[in-house]
Order: C-alpha cells, then structure tokens, then sequence
C-alpha cells in the first residue's frame, strides 16, 4: 500500500494549509532521493533539485523552515544555508523533540506545522503535524501516517509540491513569472 | 494533467517549426534532470545528456542558440561553452526581457522563436514563443502554457527533441549517420 | 521472467526469516544501481541508499552481517565500515566459499544464512541460503534461483527490505520511531 | 515506434549470434545512459554498470572488442582499458570506416560482427553488422534500423544482454557461478 493511510478532502487538506506557518522536513530521501555518494574517503556528493530551490526561494519569506536530518553531512549544510533555510537540525536521533523545541521556541503549535519524511524516524513528526506528506519512495510502513503522498519523488521535487499546497492555500503563490 | 495545454496539429507544429530562427532553452530541469549535486563546498557537477550534445553541435550552424537560466554555475558555462552556445544567460529572474533582448539584438521576434522550459519561470517565455516546449518532469503549472510536452525527459534527450523538431521541419536533419 | 523462480509461501518465509542469524550481500547492484561512477584516474563514486543504512544500523546488533563482492573498491570500504559491517569480503572470485568461511568460523550453518544479490556469481549463494533474495534489476538468469524479489531496485533501499524481513520475524522491528 | 524496426526471429537470430567474432559498440548512451556529468572544469564523470563489466570479463577471451565513440573523455578510457577492451576508438566522425578498419585488420567480415548504438552516428553500423542492437533510450529514428532492443536501457546492462546473446549462442555463457 502506496497509498496516504489518513486521505484528507480536498477541503480540509486546504485548511490546514492554510494555517500552516512552519515547514519541516526530512532531507534524505526527501530532498533527495536517498541516495549517498561515496568516494574513498566516505561521503563525496548529494543530489538536491532545482525545482525544490525555486520552492525554497519562494517559502522562505512567508514561512519557517526546518530541516531535521537523522545524518550529518556539509553537503547538505552547504546546499540548505545557500538556500537560507534557518533551521537545519542534522544528526537528530528524536525529530520529533527536535523540531517541537523550534516549534516552541518560536511559540507554533503542531496543528501550525507540516512535516515530509521518508522512513520510520519519520513517522511521530509526521503523526503529530497538521498536514503530513510522505513521497512514493518512502518504506511502505510510512505510508500509514501520512495525509498525502507527493506525485514526484525524493530529490524530484516532492518538497516544492508541499510548499506549492501551502502557499497556495495562503494566496502566496503565482504560477505564471 | 501532464498534457500540453495548447496542442498544435501536426501541419501547424511543422510550419511553425519551418520558421523557427532562435531556440531558447532552459538548463535546470530541460538540459539536466534538475538534479544539483552538491559537495561540502556547495555545487559539485550537473548532469548533461550526449544526445542533446549532438543536437545542439548539428544545430548551432542553422539557429541561433540561447541558454537562458535563473540559476548561477560553472558547470553550465562548461558544458555550453564547449558545445559553443552563443549566448548562455545565467542568473536571469526575468527570463522574457532577457530572452527579447537577445531576439532583438538579432532582429529576431517572438513568431521566430521556440522555447523549452519545465518551471513557473519559464511560463512567459512560453506564452510568447511561436512554438512553447515543456518536458515531462516538469511542475503542473507549466503544462498548460505548452504546445507539445517532449517524450523524453529534461537531461535525457528531451532539447534534442525540440532541436530535431525544429531542424526536420527545415530540411537540416539526417537520421543515417 | 521477473519473478522469483522459487517463491514462498508467507508462513514459510517467515518461519525461515526468524531462523537467520547471517545476513550475506552483494554490493554493486545491491547497495548501489549497479553504476560505478568513473573518473579520468578510474573509480571515483558509489551511490549507496541511507534507507539501506538505517536498516544495516539496527541489524547489526541482531545478525552477523557480511558484505561479499567480486569487485574491489574503497568506496565501497569507506560507506560499510562507517557502517559497523564487521565482514567487508572484496574481490571475491566465488562467493559461496568465501561466505561459507565466515559462516564456519562463527558457527552457523546455511539455513541460518540469509543472502541478496543481482548476478550470476551470486546464484551459488542463492541456491544454498535458506532466503535468497534478489532485486528487480538482477539479470534474467538470477529469478529462477530466488525465493524472493524485493519491491524496491538495488541502491534504492532493497537491502533494507531483506533486513526488515528478517528483523520483523524476530521481533526486532519498530516501525514508528 | 520504440521496437525494432528489423525483427528476426528466434532462430536466425542465434544463428547470426554463433557466427559472431566482433562486437563493437557506442559508449555514451549504451555503456552508461548517456548523462555527462560536468564540473567547473568540463567533464568529470561517467557512470558505467557493473553487470556490463561482468559481461565484458567474460567475453573478452571469445570475442574482439570494439568501442566506438564520437566524443573524447578520459573516463572512457579508465574504465574500458581496466577492463582490457583491445580496441577503444574515441573522437570517430565516421563510425562505420573506423570499425571496419579494425575488422579488415582482424581478417573478418560485417556479416561476423555485431553492433548496439543509441544515437543516428551508429545507423551506418547498425545497417552493416548481422547483429544490430538498439537500447530503449535510443532516439527514435535509430529503432528502425535494428534488429533487436535491450531489455536494460544504456548504462544499466544493455552491452551485456548483448554480449549474453552472443556468448550464449557459442556455448561460452555459465549462469550459475
């Protein structure tokens, strides 16, 4: 089952959009897809994607970005301060805690929050949001906690399509410039 | 809806093609997969295709090639230099006033011109352009504003496609060697 | 023929996963896509999956794990003993007597081996483990000798099917954390 | 029309396998899916499979190998003179005199030759050789020309499905060790 395991109507997925003020998300198999490219002294590359960028670029202004990652890598710091996400949680064992402190810390509550994640140490985040996303090359044992699953993949674009339904659902976002 | 939104029959799409001067095109997302690899010191490679290479080497001697990108990289710079693109414009936000500047400066207008991009910032170039291209992998957005959506996918072959659409139709093309 | 050429039924497979004690892989095609990445002075890049490293993170504690590749690669070394994979056997001509070897030397027989891999030099081990796994994008002449073919392609997270398989008949599986 | 445009059936066409002594074949697009992955500097990488090197180790001591390339890359030289390919033809314009020439040198004939391309420069070898193979990520006006397709696109094991053929027809292929 491939599937989002909590479907929400259309009406409602756009409410919570709309309330939504706080975006987190996973970063392998998210913003990527999953992928790790080693060379002989360990990791070398990530693969980010532009249209995620364009998303990024847009989101910032109007909402707060957190990226909370199970690894630690400088790819990953290097591509996410270029983009000025202004939370980037790396080596996060409790995402959950996690990003509920930078929740705290700047007084939103879940019900004001998204999260999009791939693997099992996603799920309490994605249990807990408002709105939580999963992509199609998630574990199959995701799929159950999710409220939608994006149309592309990780690292394809699946956190711009995130963005786009929150920005849309708050009149921030223009489709033809 | 992943169709292209304005479809030309086939004898419209070739006479237009016939008047084709100037190709336009898009790098992230059309020449590339969209994919930014990056490394700890930020962009690392970009992902080009050999098939567009060999459309682009057959066609720089009949059309006049534009590269026209919102983003900044020596990678792109690279690979459209050797291949000797004329113009690669980088760091463009408004990708319409660049893409005319250049029309105009070869005395060139929009009914000579086709275009191929696969994001929201490429919308005004399509809605101009004689003849509007998108690639399957690009967001729902762009589909509308398109005359055809290309088999392959952006950095697989898909400008290729454009190229060889615009070259058959003018008699420059020959598929036996 | 894609599928498995020796399928299981769902209680067999099970009962036969709760009896693993010895986890053996292959590399290219099963970690990774099969794509060895060459630079100008030869091998330069591995793409393993962090869905794979999770799952080797919580196995190690609970199987014996053992990495055998024809190949010899330090990437491949780089990526597995960041891992904690105690058994990282390369340039292995046959593989099921270099396994064997690590079986004996701990112990264990072949019914308590589980193995995965996507060539004809893995087809030995195949035959003999008591789960023999391959992937999607394992040549033909693989299937017949598999008792099972994992959802997901080599590199794209299929090892860590296999571990869960295992992990789950025995209890050491918690999918929401 | 993505099948083979010369179809043989069944048994010519492992008459034609046995008689083989030569198979020459295109790098980009076949060896590897055709991406160039560039740095600043120009080319950096190409991705070759590991199940394409098994085939060629195995081959190597049957046939005469041939690659034949349009472009020119260091990479292509690393991986096919580590896997001891006699003959590596970079730079060739015209694809069919250079093959040829290495078979008249060889003593053999078009009709004991073998060829799998993706790109209209290898039509002219397609057309000549008993055995012309094309890859499912070729262009379009490349199918007509050949007489079978690979399973596996370029990059992912499509050389080796042909070399497979081949060898098989000959009684050199074992496919359980």
């Amino acid at each position: 089952m491939t599937e989002a395991g909590r479907p929400l109507d259309a009406e409602t997925l756009r409410a919570r959009a709309a309330a939504v003020r706080v975006v987190g998300f996973d970063v392998d198999g998210v913003c990527t897809d999953g992928r790790l490219f080693y060379g002989p002294s360990g990791e070398a590359l990530h693969a980010f994607h532009a249209q995620d960028g364009l998303g990024i670029a847009r989101a910032r202004s109007h909402l707060l970005l957190v990226a909370v990652t199970g690894r630690k890598s400088k790819n990953v710091e290097a591509r996410l301060s270029e983009l000025k996400v202004p939370h980037i949680l790396q080596g996060i064992f409790d995402k959950a805690a996690a990003f509920q402190e930078v929740l705290d810390a700047n007084g939103f509550g879940w019900d004001q929050a998204a999260f999009i994640g791939d693997d099992v140490n996603d799920v309490p985040c994605l249990q807990r949001a408002a709105l939580g996303f999963t992509v199609p090359n998630a574990v199959l044992d995701v799929f159950p906690h999710a409220h939608a699953v994006t149309r592309k993949s990780g690292g394809h674009g699946a956190l711009r399509e995130l963005l786009e339904t929150v920005l849309k659902a708050q009149g921030h976002w223009t489709s033809d410039r």
